[in-house]
């Protein structure tokens, strides 16, 4: 079946044949042999439901709830303030970034993923609080930063707008039964949108957690949805030597572990992907980044993400990938078409300096810088790849996400260690809490 | 002679006694010995005039000229945009979201760091071309990311406001003698601003490149200069074992030559230095990523930098830099002292998973949070360092740079190999060119 919305890899310059650092083209049977336990594996992880991203698609009531709270929200008030961290964060900051258009839909803000004074009085400055809703994001409620945050914005309202009426402007996206910020959503009497079992913090972009503001910012969320879906079902449907993010996991695993490449740089060739960079960041790090295997074994494995932007980063970081040390595997997102283009002017046609430039659309200068850079990588010996989508879409958003999703899954299994949880955030947690007194730390 | 504005260098956890992966304490006597001969040199160049950017400080007609234009540009625009890449932008932006105030000065724009047509449409569509100013900055005049989004604008100003009127709209920062965007100027009368001798793009964020935008958005240029110069001064007038660059310098080749840690972390705790990360990332990546030594010998050196943010990134990449390879030296930036500062509340005394952030003040909180990462990294054997600025001001951040620029340009001494060109950028533009169908190119 044709798809409606293709994402395609193209790994050509991922092998030693065309990047002498890249992958021995003899062992291609072999690598993509390797990828089939992984699939039946992945297979089990979803059908079991052990692994809640998964069955994201199939998760309509929360997509429902999400539309009609946003809809009556939006009636209600012009700005939204997002009150979040890490993947109750970057997940909508990548989506609004790249779907979301001036003048559409609520203006949103987002505040809690630090806790520098500066910024939130920046915030407190720029917004007007009797037209604000508050989307405070947290499964346990005890997270510090957006907790502080959330503390001192529902503080500002209530002296604004009283304490009976603030009610209306908070919505609490939390666990549907536990935990702290349950329990003041109970307290209060705010609406809250439930965080779904079993999909961790990183993989929860496309759930409540980052579907409540995009569809606030009047993004299209089923697309989004629909998007994740067809990409999911194409990597069920496809053999895993031939599915796209079976075939990226199992080259940066090889790159990983036989030529010691521990760095991948994704660098999306499109401005409204520079979030996508930041969301694929956490992700990557946090899934990959692991001390022990899933046996125990101290294995101390990752691979250092690197969010780069181009053609912005060729005249900052190209230099380095080009000439620095081997370490390196570059991942081109190419946008095959934009939505608004132009062509250069020709101002000054004795110039040659600029002329040259004069009567070619920026769409086609950008695809080629994208298409140079990965020739002058492969020149140098320095492997790429190249992630197509159509266009910037709800659904190739949404597939984009799903594609990542399904690598970074794909990699943990290669690696045998285990993508969903984050024991090594525990340790500076538990210094802090002793630092500021909580009962029960000690450092 | 005690400093008005210290800028120091913890560097206790960058030590084997302290973080397992850390330098040899045995050795710290030859590393400060070894820094020597680079302070020896480092001040050979700058006396020699070799080096153009410890000089900046004497660069007083330039200077002068960029708050007179600013104060000019300021009177009669409300808007201005900053037409640029690479060192032509990263460096204002990092000066305007560290010191420019929302309402204070020109609302500044950065478009021309890369030719996505998507972008470009969303800041014609929000600015009002005959209220704004067009800063076109570039040496040469022939980069086509800046050059091509110049056309356009200037095109579009020009059917706004008429040929004659358009050229009081633009500044051109720009060679002084020669290049195709002197040639431009010339013919158009713009007024111009010189791009200083000898001093490269990512160099050149205290010259009029990055002065300019910064003095339009009201930030106080001539402390920023002031700021680099008593660093540029107190790394002169200090014994290079006891140098704060210089030692982060030594501590940085040590970790990358003795024990393969090639990922440097910065990691300001503050979101107003967010930018400066990116500001940071060209200028290490560009000047330390060398494929050739001075001799000419193939050594591919190179450290890859990554901009991090505290808090934000602990959850985000921190599991990674806890649990992952032991392949990065972390360094943190304190800003010892916020401009702004609030108490969290304490709305619900009774749930503890919230009542223990009660009371302290956020500058407070941020403070422990980097702390608590530092001491978890440390527990976990991987170094860091902290340097400590007292608070974000003009002098501060001036200095900031200053601290890199000379941090840069005395690791690039101990590896031997050129801080300041760039030949791998070369390969990838001619690609683009013969792409383009630029005369004498060819793929």
């Amino acid at each position: 079946m044709p798809r409606k919305t293709p994402i395609t890899y193209d790994h050509s310059l991922m092998w030693a044949s065309r990047s002498s650092a890249g992958a021995s083209d003899g062992e291609r049977g072999a690598l993509a042999r390797s990828l089939e336990p992984v699939k039946t594996r992945l297979i089990e992880d979803w059908k079991s439901g052990r692994v809640g991203f998964f069955g994201i698609p199939e998760l309509k009531d929360d997509l429902a709830a999400v539309r009609r709270t946003a809809a009556d929200v939006a009636r209600q008030f012009t700005d939204l303030i997002v009150v979040g961290i890490g993947g109750s964060d970057l997940g909508a900051r990548a989506l609004i970034r790249a779907l979301g258009r001036e003048g559409k839909g609520m203006r949103t803000h987002f505040i809690g993923a630090n806790t520098d004074p500066e910024e939130i009085a920046l915030l407190l400055d720029r917004i007007d609080l009797r037209k604000a809703a508050v989307n405070v994001i947290s499964k346990s409620g005890d997270t510090i930063e957006p907790m502080s945050a959330f503390a001192l914005l529902r503080d500002r309202l209530v002296r604004k707008v009283g304490r009976e009426r603030h009610r209306r402007h908070v919505i609490a996206t939390t666990d549907p039964k536990t935990g702290t910020l349950r329990q003041i959503a109970d307290r209060e009497g705010y609406r809250t949108l439930p965080v779904p079992r079993g999909i961790g913090g990183r993989f929860s972009a496309l759930t409540t957690v980052g579907l409540f503001p995009a569809a606030c910012a009047s993004i299209d969320v089923a697309g989004l949805v629909a998007g994740a879906k067809e990409e999911r079902d194409a990597f069920a449907n496809t053999s895993a030597g031939a599915s796209a993010p079976l075939l990226f996991a199992g080259l940066h695993h090889d790159a990983y572990l036989r030529r010691g490449q521990r760095i991948s740089v994704l660098m999306p060739y499109a401005d409204g992907l520079k979030e996508f960079g930041s969301w694929f960041r956490q992700l990557w790090a946090e899934s990959l980044g692991k001390k022990r295997s899933r046996s125990g074994m101290v294995v101390n494995h990752g691979m250092t993400p690197v969010a780069a932007l181009g053609a912005t980063d060729q005249h900052s970081q190209l230099q380095l990938y080009n000439e620095g040390p081997v370490d390196k595997v570059v991942t081109f997102i190419e946008v095959d078409s934009f939505r608004k283009d132009f062509k250069v002017p020709n101002p000054y046609p004795d110039l040659e300096g600029v002329a040259y430039m004069a009567g070619h659309s920026f769409s086609e200068i950008i695809h080629a810088e994208r298409a140079a850079t990965a020739v002058a990588l492969s020149r140098n010996g320095r492997p790429s790849g190249t992630i197509h989508i159509p266009k910037i879409s709800p659904e190739s958003v949404g597939g984009l996400m799903c594609f990542f999703m399904l690598a970074t899954a794909a990699v943990a299994e290669l690696l045998d260690i285990d993508a969903y949880d984050q024991p090594g955030v525990e340790d500076g947690k538990k210094a802090m809490y002793a630092m500021l007194g909580r009962k029960g730390y000690s450092l």
